[in-house]
């Protein structure tokens, strides 16, 4: 960011947060989750919304007070991702595909941009209120190509610029996440997870078709279905099994 | 069967096997699995064909001597199975269907109307070529009603003359069964078991469909997708997980 647009951002007090989020600036170097969970631990008002000034990359964190237990509160992951799916939408050219990877990976055009993070006070059983949760949003919106590397060599990882989103700037996604992210944690306490679950599955990578998911090192295959009403993947999986025609010399299955 | 016809039977021989089977008529009484497995035991020639003399029931049973080890020669019950259904497909009404219950279930317009056995020496490994095989073949003609029964009060029950098959006569299936079976006997042992258990799945009922098998007091559910070499059910069901969203919590799934 030049000295220019730096002027510019402070006088017009970009980014402008809706006013129920309280805006705390951190410096390029500082980590947004990190400095979240810091405050939030120390107590920090719901809806603190920390973001890091640099414009390469969006990093932001959001201080969350749930009336859940932590297991139905854990879809907040998901309200997240389709506030930055929502946003994202709303700026981006049409041709670009905003989708989203299950768990918590945000993709343009089928490569990673990005993700989202959660956290939560460690211990926190899953049926017990949490005092907050912290939830965190990454972007690539430049990537520092390195070595003989060039936009497009490698599919799976891509940054905004990359994907035709030359014009757009840390704080426009800022804002426009903050607004729809406000909108869908509304629907969320009014109309509980099914809403926010069935609009993340429209930009959902792979539902209703054949996957695959490495979870703690183990990969599980299936057919994406849906999601539960905590945010868990519902994988299909079908297993052939051959009863044994050898029963028949046990006795006959039938009697006359 | 009036004494007219059993004279008739007896100046014509009837049932009147292919030389290739050696004819062993049993008293009414007997128990044609029975005798034909004594009479292997005690070193009887394979395609001896027992028989019982009665007019209400079909009980046959037919020594075989295997060429293949106990496992591959398991679906000569299928190749009886689609002997037997040959035979009456020829001989009833084309509207009555006859179709097999997987493993050894003969039914007519739905209901079970007879079966099939096999009987191997006691303790015979799967993978050993055993002495004998008897097939044995039960099949009601006449079913004398108890009580106020009438015919199609209970449909899963049946029997060939409540069909609309009261012409048919125990000889008559004998004969044509036999024939039948030795084709399909010479086809298994030549091109080996998938044309005869494909023929066998064209009767098969609820194949490609879902179906529910007791096997040893346990019910196994699933789709009903094909016949194993060995002639074994392969039933296809479908498993649903739900992979937790509350790894998240642990970190993320990407990094960038």
């Amino acid at each position: 960011m030049d000295d220019h647009t730096k002027l510019i951002l402070e006088v017009s007090a970009k980014p402008l947060f809706p006013p129920v989020y309280a805006s705390a600036r951190l410096p390029a170097a500082a980590d947004a989750l990190e400095a979240a969970v810091t405050a939030a631990k120390a107590g920090a008002d719901p809806a603190t919304f920390f973001w890091v000034d640099r414009e390469d990359r969006l990093e932001a964190a959001i201080v969350l007070q749930p009336e859940q237990a932590l297991e139905q509160a854990l879809p907040i992951l998901h309200v997240g991702m389709i506030g930055i799916g929502d946003a994202l939408g709303a700026l981006v050219p049409p041709q670009m595909a905003v989708t989203f990877g299950w768990p918590d990976r945000l993709e343009a055009n089928g490569g990673l941009v990005g993700g989202l993070r959660l956290a939560a006070p460690a211990g926190c059983a899953p049926d017990a209120v949490p005092d907050w949760l912290v939830l965190g949003l990454t972007i690539l919106v430049q990537r520092r190509l390195i070595g003989g590397e060039e936009p497009g060599m490698d599919p799976t990882r891509t940054a905004l610029h990359e994907e035709g989103c030359g014009e757009l700037t840390v704080p426009d996604i800022l804002e426009a996440f903050s607004r729809h992210f406000l909108l869908w944690v509304n629907r969320f306490e009014e109309e509980g997870p099914r809403p926010c679950l069935e609009h993340w599955l429209e930009r959902g990578t792979d539902y209703s078709r054949s996957t695959a998911v490495t979870l703690r090192d183990s990969v599980h295959a299936g057919t994406f279905i849906g999601l539960d009403d905590q945010g868990g993947m519902l994988l299909k999986t079908e297993t052939v099994q051959a009863l044994p025609l050898a029963t028949v010399l046990a006795g006959p299955s039938w009697s006359l």
